[in-house]
């Protein structure tokens, strides 16, 4: 096993390949030991959340295929549509140039936000305003009741 | 001058305006004084990279309209392009649920990566192995010329 980085990457053709295992001990998590995730949904685009892995919420979601991010709130996995079951299904995990941001396409079934909107990015920036640009697409008081 | 957080805002209905003065005090920046931003193309809604702003790269975003980050491996002021001459000036800024992370929708002139590609999510992990999906739209050694 040779290991490979994020800056001998910069150099490579569309279509190289190398092996994950060579590379994954390079990502560069925080002091914390976590990296920022962004899901993003794969079909409309909508950048849906941001939110945090640490090293095995990262390789559950690899592995599993569903997405797992690590709560720094709650200090624990926090498996996206356990509690409100609106899942986020990975269909493509991608790194940044430098190894510290991940960016996910994802399916995400109904609601991305705790709030019962679709993406957490609802509240606009304009000029003197901060406008709110979406409704709840369901009662988060329902969507916790699971 | 009344604070409003951002908890307050979550039972707000779209089209609830706020005076961003307000708001902006509640902005959740992290121990180092920053806060994750993404950048994502306005019109083909591609994420082109995620960077840190403190308060005042912020500012100086919202008043410019010309997207400022702070650099946390130089520690100052990233006014993107600056050097490379690839801007990206911003059409829209928002916030997330919680105050902690920042969507923009930009015009990206050329690439938005150091490295001369469009968007620095260009690694893919697929599997076992790491695929590199694009490739350069110019040579960074050009591009960093200037």
């Amino acid at each position: 096993m040779s290991e490979i980085t994020f800056k001998q990457l910069e150099k490579s053709a569309s279509g190289d390949r190398y092996d994950w295992q060579d590379l994954k001990s390079q990502i560069k998590f925080d002091a914390d030991g976590l990296i920022p995730a962004i899901a993003q949904q794969y079909d409309s685009k909508e950048v849906l959340m941001m939110a945090w892995m640490n090293e095995k919420s990262l390789q559950e979601t690899l592995e599993t295929g569903r997405v797992c991010y690590w709560s720094r709130s709650r200090q624990n996995y926090w498996r996206k549509g356990e509690e409100s079951g609106q899942i986020q299904t990975l269909k493509e995990l991608r790194f940044d140039c430098d190894g510290d941001a991940i960016l996910m396409l994802v399916d995400q079934t109904g609601p991305a936000c705790h709030t019962g909107r679709r993406s957490c990015f609802y509240t606009l920036v304009d000029k003197d305003h901060a406008e709110i640009t979406s409704d709840p697409l369901i009662d988060p008081a329902t969507l916790y009741k699971k």
